[in-house]
């Protein structure tokens, strides 16, 4: 049960190359997946799959063969390319010849007090590799799931789901306004700790509870007034230097590897 | 004491363009370096500025022009452009009408015994924002520089100075080949702690000495075998999840935020 294309100008081909642009992603539900290990994630995980692209003059590895050989006898998205067509659409150097296309999973604020335990917050998100760093730090620290509020950028993203090395499939993804999650932060008491460049405590003297939300501002703003109302309390981390801030992506892991330390370290 | 150019096909503003080519840079022994902060953070801390090239009609903070109307007289090197000009190298969305092109200052590993303290060393490192990112987490927790083994990627890359946030400025940068790296060790004794994937010490439990190298491995392959030997002790970042690693730079992060917890600790 598998197409084969031999055209870069086929109109399916074409839609996977669409997948670059958000809007597209956003109208088909979809996004597009690369690479033998990361299309592995997505099947493990129980992903709904609409295509695996395979490109048998690329696919070397015994892993990446043997994953499009153990697909479900049902499975009607197989679709073999030819090089020149894999190439079309392909974000990297080096191509190995597997690809999918799969279907958005996004959770609500219900799922978080459904799903108890870490969670990330973060405000206006905008560099999509910076957000893919977090949730592959969220995968390793044990953690949910990462709540996006305001203007953020896509986890579907390409460069996001590639710098979450898998995680944007294990982690429960969740978009929401300010507005929405302040009503029902409110509503649900859920533990919310904000991160703060100031005279607040150190982030390796709080301790954290075993339910929470990490909350973090945009690169370039921070938390504003209105997300620091809305925290139980804020920690910073210390530092030294001439620098007086981190990246985000560090920030966030720096904080949630502390948690997890804590929670080790507990039992 | 300034140059009008008006033009973008100038034969300077076409050398500024240049410096996104690794081999141009190389060649210059320059690179470039774009924005308020980051233009700021070359003046302040003595680099060997070549140009600084500004734009009034886009130029509108104050701290900005201010950095303008500060320079030396004597200085050869301002350059006052167009809009037009300054977007045909700008690498910004929405520029900031100011940028300069700097001299490149590489240091060498008979700095890292002269200025003792926290260095890191990089195997291969692939992305200029990973290597830009340690940059600035470095600075911000106390270190003196980098040490680049290996293929690397340049330090002065768009990305990386970017990424860097002045860093790339107030942080020491080596580079080196992995033999010269043995022999200096074998010299010296300097202590290296590498980072590794497996059964060795948390690094939460190692108690790190004063002055040492943190050794990190490339974002594909991690430390191999020759490294490893290398190392006076390994640490490991104990983790959860279904992602097995975390990006270098973060990884980097929360070991180089360990050592200066424990230094803060000690007083």
């Amino acid at each position: 049960m598998k197409r084969q294309i031999t055209s870069p100008s086929n109109p399916l081909i074409k839609e996977i190359r669409k997948l670059r642009n958000r809007k597209e992603r956003e109208n088909s539900g979809t996004f597009y997946v690369e690479g033998i290990r990361a299309v592995g994630e997505a099947l493990r995980t129980g992903q709904q799959v609409v295509y695996i692209i395979y490109c048998p003059e690329l696919l070397e590895s015994d892993f990446g063969n043997q994953l499009v050989s153990d697909l479900p006898d049902g499975f009607e998205g197989l679709i073999e390319v030819t090089a020149e067509v894999f190439d079309s659409f392909s974000l990297k150097e080096g191509p190995q010849g597997l690809a999918a296309v799969v279907r958005q999973a996004w959770a609500s604020l219900s799922d978080v007090t459904a799903d108890r335990g870490i969670w990330v917050a973060l405000e206006s998100i905008q560099d999509p590799g910076n957000l893919g760093t977090i949730l592959r730090s969220l995968d390793a620290a044990g953690g949910n799931g990462a709540i996006l509020l305001g203007q953020s950028t896509d986890p579907y993203h390409p460069s996001a789901v590639r710098a979450s090395t898998g995680a944007v499939f294990s982690q429960k993804l969740i978009r929401t306004d300010l507005h929405s999650f302040q009503e029902w932060k409110s509503a649900t008491g859920y533990p919310v700790i904000g991160t703060f460049c100031g005279d607040v405590k150190p982030y390796r003297d709080y301790n954290y509870p075993q339910d929470m939300i990490v909350m973090m501002g945009s690169e370039q703003k921070g938390l504003q007034e209105i997300h620091l109302k809305l925290c139980d309390d804020l920690v910073t981390i210390p530092m030294n230097g001439s620098v007086d801030s981190l990246n985000v992506s560090v920030a966030a892991s720096i904080i949630l590897f502390e948690i997890y330390h804590q929670k080790e370290k507990s039992g």
